[in-house]
C-alpha cells in the first residue's frame, strides 16, 4: 500500500480541528498537566464529564520526571498507596509507611490512564487570560506557547467551561491572572494569593488536600497551586498529596 | 503517621544509587527515549534482557508529543497497527490503511509499558562519549545534561554494555561521536554518516526498518538515526516505521 | 446584537482549516512574500491559477518597508514604472528614468492587490524541507516559524504543488535545502548555488529578470534568490527588477 | 538607460529629508500603526489634515497579521462591516452578525489606503518622550528603534503636533511616558493608567469606542490603548472595535 | 595492573552516596564556602563537631581569589595575623599593622586545612529553602546548582542540622529565604534584613565580628552576610574581619 | 589601630605590580592551573626554578573540583599514590589498586603546596597568543580574561620564558594558537594537533605520561592537552595520570 | 634599534601603576567623561587642581558622538559659543543664535584639551560605591567595568577626594548609590533623586547650570545628572548647557 | 533668546543631509577610524583631498583607548616620535628609543586634528559591501551599524570613491568582502588574505609600513589590516607602526 503525505497532513489537520472545536465548550478545563491536574482529570473523565487539560510544555508531568535532585525515584506515603495501585504503578516498601516508585513509570502511567479515561490533553497551549462574566470565571483565553516564546504579536482564542481548575503548581498562574486582571477577591484569609511557605512535607501533604477547593466563583485549585494560593508549606519529592489533592477536587466537582 | 523529610531524602538517594550501580553493566544500552528507542527497549526487556535507556531531556518521547505542527494527532499505517494494539493505544480509521491516534496517549502509554516491562529509563543523562575496546563499542561515557547546559567543567562516569543502540533521532549523536573520536569505518556505503534525505514518507517507512541494524562492531541504530546514518529519507508525523524499527532491532539483537 | 467569543474562535478555526486544507494541493507554491514573490503570485492568481505564498515572518514585504538605510523611500526605474501604475502606487519623478515611491505605500499596496487577486498568503509558516519524487521537486514540508524559534521538537506537515518558487531573497532557502538534502544538480554553471556578487544595480536589474527561471525540475527562483543562485550582483534600494522578475516568472509558468 | 547607484542614494536621502522635515510640524501625530492608528490617520487625512503615524517596527499592522493563534483569519461584527466595505476588504458571512476576512488582506489594504489618503507613515522610529508646554502635550521626542535595540547612546530629535494620539495598543506607551515623566493627572477615574481587564469581546467592542478620547490636554487614545488607559476589557481576534475606535477619534478631532 | 572504568564509576557513586547520606543529619550546616564559612567550619570541625559546608559554585573561596581589582594580593590587619599563622599562610609586612598575602595561597590553604580538619564541603549544591519546625530553623532544602542554571523542573531533597549558618556573603541568601518564606522576625533593629552600607573598612572589620551571631532561632550569620543582615558597612580587599568572624561564631556555637 | 582604605589599595597595587613585573621574564611559563599544570609547577619550583602559572578562570583546579558527575570524589591508582602522599592528601582504599580521595581536599591542597613551593599563580589572565623567535616559542601574549568576556578591544602585554608549557586540558589552547598562527610543524605523527580519542582510562593513564613532552621548539604539553595533541584517549574521574604527567614533564625540563 | 616587547610591557605596567597610585588621593574626582564632566575637569585642571575623571566605557564622550538620531551634528546656542571657541571647535551659524558643529570634532577636541590641561582620565573603571566619613562623601570605591560585565566576584579598591562630582548623565549613578547605601538626605525638594522630566530644551539649558551644585556634603553634580537629581527637564542634541554646567561647577569648586 | 527644539531638529537633519550627500562622491573612502585610518585621513585632508572615514562604532579610536591590558598608557618608538610631535601629543621617555604617552590623550588628539584637517568622519555606519566596476573597487555599500545589530532587514545605500582604504584592523573587513564576493585575486603571495601571525613587535612595526599598499585595483590597506592581509605579525600596545603606516599610505595615494 502506498503512503501519501498529503493525506497524512489532511488527516491530522482535520482530526485536530475536531478535537479543538470540541474543547471550546466543556464541563471542566484544567490548566497544567502535572500529577495533580491529571489525577483530577482522570477521576472526572471516568465519571463521564467532558474534561480538557491545557499544558504549556511539549510534554506533561511537570517536576515528577526528575524525582529528587535528578535521582528519578519518588516516595509515596501510606494514604496514597491506593491511588498508585489503582493506576497500577509498581511500588516498593522502603520502611513502614514509605513507598518508593520509579518516577518515569509513575508519570507516564498516570498520563496514559488519564487520556484513556477520556480526558483530552492539549499540550503546547498556554492560558494567557481568563473569561469572566458576572463575577464568575467561565472560560480561558488560549494561545500557543510557541507564540509566547517567539515573542510574536498574535491574538488568542477563547474557550468556555463550567469549572476552571488551576493546577499550574507553584506559579498558580490562572489564579494570579484572575487576581490581577479582574480584581476579584479570593477566598483566602487575605483575599489575595498568600504564597507558598517553607518546606514541611508532613503538614503540606495534609493541607494540600484541604486547600483543593474553590478560590473564587468558577475557579478551583489543586496540587501545589492550592498551597501557593492558600499559604500552605511546599513539599519535596513525595507525591501522595498531589494525587490525593487531584482526586479530592474531582470528587467535590462531581457533587 | 508522621512524615520525615530526611527519611524521604535517604530513600531516594539509596534507591537511585542501587539503580545506577546496576545500570553500569547491562546487556543493551539504548541512547534516546523516543518511540523507536522505547519500543526496542520494550521488546528486549519483555524477553528478560537487562536494558537501560538514557535520555538527555527531563521527559521522554521526543517529537511524538507534538503530532504535526503542534496538532497533537499522529498517523500510523496498516503494518504498524498491530504494535499499537499490543500497546493498547486507541486508534481510529481515517481512511483505508491510515489510522489516527492521540499523540499524548501514544507516547505516555509506550513509556509506561516499557518501564513496566523492565527496561530502566534514566532521564537527564547524556552520552558524551563511547567506550571502545579492540575496535568494538562496549559502553558509554555519561554525564548530567544539566552539567552540559550549565557549562560546568565536571568529569563523566562510564558504563558497559554488550550492545549499544543509538536511538537519538536525526542527530545520530552516538554514531557521530564514534565516527569522530575513533575513526571507525561505518557499515554504510561511504563508511561515514550519510545524512538524512528530504521527506518521502512511503520510502522512509520501509528503509527505516531495513536500516535498523549494526553500524560498526557493538553499535546499532534504530528510529530516525537509522535513516540519518544510512542516508534514507525523513518522515513526517507518521510513526509506524519508528515502532517497527525498534521492534525489528530488538528481534535481531535477541538472536 | 451580542458577541460570543466562542463563536469567534470557532469561526477562525474552521475557516483557517478550510484554507489550509485547500493549500495542501495547488498549482504554484511560492516561498517568501517579498515584492518579487508577491508580484509573481499576483500575476498567476489573476490568470486563475491556484497559488499560495508561504511567509516565515508575521508580516510580508521583507526589506521593502525600510527603503534605503531606514529612509523609507524606494526608487523604481523606467522599465518597471508600468507595474507600479498597474498596482496604482503613486510615483514621483526624481530625474529622467528615476521614480520615487513611498516604501510603505508600495509594499502594502502590492500585498493588498495580491490577496485580492486570489493568491493565498500564509504567514508564520516556514518551509523546512522539500518533497522530491523521481528527481522532481513537487511540494514543501512546512512548520510554524514559532516552533523553530522556540526550538521545540515538533514534526512538520507536507503540501504538494505543480511548481515551487523560491522567492526567499538573499538566502535562497529552498534551493539550498534541495541542494543539500537531495544532491540535485542545479542548472547553474557550477551545478551549485553560486552566491550573490557585490552590488551593481544596473547589471543586477537585468540579470535578476533573466535568472528568474527553473533551477532544477519543478523548482524556480525569482527576486534576489535568482541572483543568489545564478551568481548575479545584488541591488540596493531600487525595486523595479524585483517586480519585473516576479512578473516574468509568472508569465513563464503560465505557458 | 544606465542606472547610477549614487543617484539612487541621493534620491532617497533627499526625498526622505523633505518628508522628515515636513513631519516635524503637523496637525496630528499618531504613535502606532496598528489598525486603530491607521484608521484614525485615514479619516483625518481624507479630510485634509496633516497627519503622521510613527511606528517602531519595520512593518505596520501589529497583531492583525496573525489572526487568532496564528490562524490568519479575523472576525468583524455587523457594526464595522461598513468600514470594511469602505476599505474594499472582502468579507464572508460566518453566521448572522459575524463576518470573516483574511487577516493579511485586511491589514495590507488598510495600510495601502491610509498612505494613499495622504497620511505619512514613518516606520522604525520610536517615541521615547513627549514634549509638554504649559501642561499640554504638544509634540514627540523621536529616535530610531534600531538605536534602542542596539542599546546605543544617541540623542533623539523632536517634532510638534496640535494633537498627539497614542495608538500603541496594550502598552499605552505614550500615555505611560506622560504619566511617569510629567506627573500629569489623567482623565481616568483614578487619575492614572488603569490597566486592561480580562477579555470580554462584547463589552470591549463598545467601551473601546467610548474610551477613544482625550486623556490629558493634547493627548488622545484609540484602539487597545484606550481600554488599557481607561480600564476596559481586552478583545480577541475581532477587529471591528479597533476600526470604529480610530474612526470615532478622527471625527472628534475634526471638530 | 589493569584499570577498570566501571570500577572507578562504582567507587565514586558509592563513596559519594555514603558522604551524602551522612551529611543529611549534622550538628552545623554552613551555606557558602567563602573565607568566613570555611574558617567557621574549620574551628568547629577541629573540636569534633559534625560540620558540612554547602557551596553553590564548582569551586570554593568566593571573592578571595581575585584580591583587589584582579590584582591577586590581599591585606590582613594585625588582629587577624594570628589566624593566618595558624593556617600557615605566608604574610609580608607592608607597613606597621598591614600584612600582604598571596590571595591564591590564602584561599587554597584555608580550604585544604578545613577539609583535613574534618568539615565536609559539598560543592555544586544550592540551598533553595530552609526547614522550619516550631519557629526554629532546623535544616536546609538542597538542589543541584546545575538544575537551577539549566532551569529544569526537578524537586529538591532535605537535610537537618542543629544549627544553620548563613555565610553566603553580600546576598545573605539563607536569611532572605527565611524572612520571605516564613515571616520570621529577625533579631535586627528593624526585624528585617537591613542591607549593607557603603564601604568603611575600619568599622566593617569590627562590626562584622560583633554581628556574627544568631539572627533567629537556629539560624546564624558570619562573614559579609553578618553586615548585610545587621546593616554594617562593606569592606574592600582586607580579609582579617572575615576570618575573625568565622572563628568567633564557631566559638559561640561551641558553647 | 586605624585602618586606612587608601593604604590598603596602595599596598595591593604596588605588590601586584612587583609580582607582575617579575613574572614577565621567567624560566617556565605554564598555561592552565589544573592538577597537571600545578604538579608540574610544584616540582619545578621546589627545585628553585622561576615558574609562573597563568589561569584564565577566577579559581584554579579545572575539572578536579567536581569528581565524577558532580559526586565530588576522585580515584587515584597505585602508581600515583606516592604523589598523593607527598602532597599529604588523605586517601582511602576502595579495592586493591584503587584509592579514593575527596576532590575538594585534593585540589585545594595541591594548589596550596604549589604556591608555597614558590610557583606564582596568576588567575584571570588568558594567553591569547605566543611569542616566536627563530622558530622557537619563547613567551606568551597575555590579556585579562574579563576583557575577552566583555568583548572589549584592548591590547595585550607580553612575557618571556625559556620554556612554555600548555596545561590547558582538552582544548590544548596554546598549541592550537602556535599551530594556527605560525604554521609550525608539531612533533606529532601528522604534524598537527591530532585530537583526543574516546575514553580508555587504562591506556590514557599511560600515554598521558609518555606524551608529556616537547611539541615544537620551546613548547611542551602535560595533562589532558598531552593526549589531545598526540592523539591519546581521554580519561574519566581518575587523576593519577594527571599528576604523574606534570611530575614527569617537570623532571624532563629540569634536565 | 631593536624593539623589545618585554620592555614595552614593563613601561606600561610601571607607568600606569604610578598614574593609578597618584589618582588615589586627589582634589576632585569626577565620575563620567561626557562633555560636562570633561569641561568641569578641564577648567579645574587649568587652575592647577589635581583632578581625575573615571569613565566606565572604553571611550569617552557619552552621547555626544552620535549627534541627533545618528546624524552626527550638534547644536550649540549663543551663550555657549564662547566655550566652543575656547576649545577651538569649528562652528557654523544655522540661524541667529543657533550654531552647528561636527559632533566628532567636538567630543574629541574637548577630550584632547582636557587631558592636555592636566586632568587624568581613567577609562574602563566603574564607581561601584562611595566612601563616607562623618556624613561626608570623601572618595570612591572602584572596580574594572570588565569585571562587572564578566560578572566576576572580585573586590574593588578605594580612592579619596576632597570633592566628588557625579557627571554620569541620566543615570546619576553616584548620587543614587549614596542615597541607597547611606540614607543621606539630598539637598533636593524631596530629599531624594527627583528624576528627569520630559524634554524642554530651553528650560533645561538654564536649569542644568543652576542645578550644577552640591547634592550632599562632598558630592556635586553637573551635566544631565544635575537635572536628573533636581528634577529638571531633559535636553536634545544641543550641548551648550552641558559645557556651561561643567564650567560653572568648576568655578564654584575653585572658590 | 528662546530655544526652539524643532529648529534644532531641522538644523541637524539638514546639515547632516548635506554632509552625507557630499560624502557620496569623494577622492578617498577610508573604512575604520582607528589610529592608522585617522592618520591616513589626516595627511590626505591636509593636502586638500576629499576624504571620508566610515566607522562602525559610536566612537572612534579602536583599541587605542585601552593601552595594554586596560592600563591606559601606550608606547611609541623613536621613528614615530615625529608624528606624535606633529599631533602635539605629550610623550615621556621611558628608556632610550621608548616613549610613553597617555592613550586617551593620544587617540582624542589624533581624532580632533583629523577632523579639523578636513576629513569627514561618519560614525555608526558600516561598509557591508563594495562596489566593483571593470575589476576595480570604486565605492562602498553602507548601512547603519544599528540596523545590523538590531538584525533588521533594511537595504543599504552606495557611495563612490577613487580609492578605498581598508583600515579595519585585524578583521580586514573590506578586503575579505571583496575576496568573498568578487573572487578578485589579491596581490598577496597566495592571492588570498593570509592572516595575521603571532606577535613580534619589532618585525611587525616594519612590515606594517611596507604592507600599507594596494591589495587589488582600487583597494588599499593600512594599519593592522595590512599585516592581516599580507601575513605579517601582530603588535602589542605600541602604536608607532600604526601611525607610520597611515602616513605612508597617504603619501603613496597623493602621488
Amino acid at each position: 500500500m502506498q503512503l501519501d503525505e498529503i493525506k497524512i497532513s489532511k488527516a491530522i489537520i482535520e482530526s485536530y480541528k475536531d478535537k479543538l472545536i470540541k474543547a471550546l465548550d466543556v464541563d471542566v478545563a484544567i490548566v497544567g498537566a502535572g500529577p495533580a491536574g491529571m489525577a483530577c482529570g482522570y477521576y472526572l473523565a471516568k465519571r463521564g464529564k467532558r474534561v480538557v487539560i491545557f499544558e504549556r510544555k511539549l510534554s506533561v508531568g511537570g517536576g515528577m520526571w526528575g524525582g529528587g535532585i535528578m535521582f528519578n525515584e519518588i516516595v509515596v506515603q501510606e494514604k496514597a498507596k491506593k491511588i498508585m495501585d489503582e493506576f497500577e504503578i509498581k511500588t516498593r516498601v522502603y520502611e513502614k509507611g514509605y513507598y518508593l516508585a520509579d518516577s518515569i513509570e509513575s508519570v507516564s502511567t498516570i498520563c496514559s490512564k488519564t487520556v484513556k479515561a477520556g480526558a483530552g490533553i492539549f499540550n503546547l497551549l498556554s492560558a494567557e487570560d481568563v473569561m469572566i462574566r458576572k463575577g464568575r470565571i467561565c472560560g480561558l483565553v488560549l494561545n500557543w506557547t510557541a507564540v509566547e516564546i517567539a515573542n510574536l504579536h498574535v491574538d488568542p482564542i477563547t474557550m468556555k467551561a463550567k469549572f476552571v481548575v488551576d493546577a499550574t503548581g507553584h506559579a498558580a498562574e490562572v489564579v494570579r491572572i484572575a487576581e490581577r486582571k479582574s480584581g476579584i477577591k479570593l477566598k483566602t484569609k487575605t483575599g489575595k494569593v498568600m504564597g507558598e511557605q517553607s518546606m514541611w512535607a508532613e503538614i503540606a501533604e495534609d493541607t494540600i488536600v484541604r486547600n483543593s477547593k474553590e478560590v473564587c466563583p468558577g475557579l478551583y485549585v489543586c496540587g501545589m497551586s492550592a498551597n501557593a494560593v492558600f499559604g500552605g508549606p511546599r513539599m519535596g519529592p513525595i507525591f501522595g498529596g498531589m494525587l490525593l489533592s487531584g482526586k479530592k477536587l474531582a470528587e467535590d466537582l462531581l457533587k
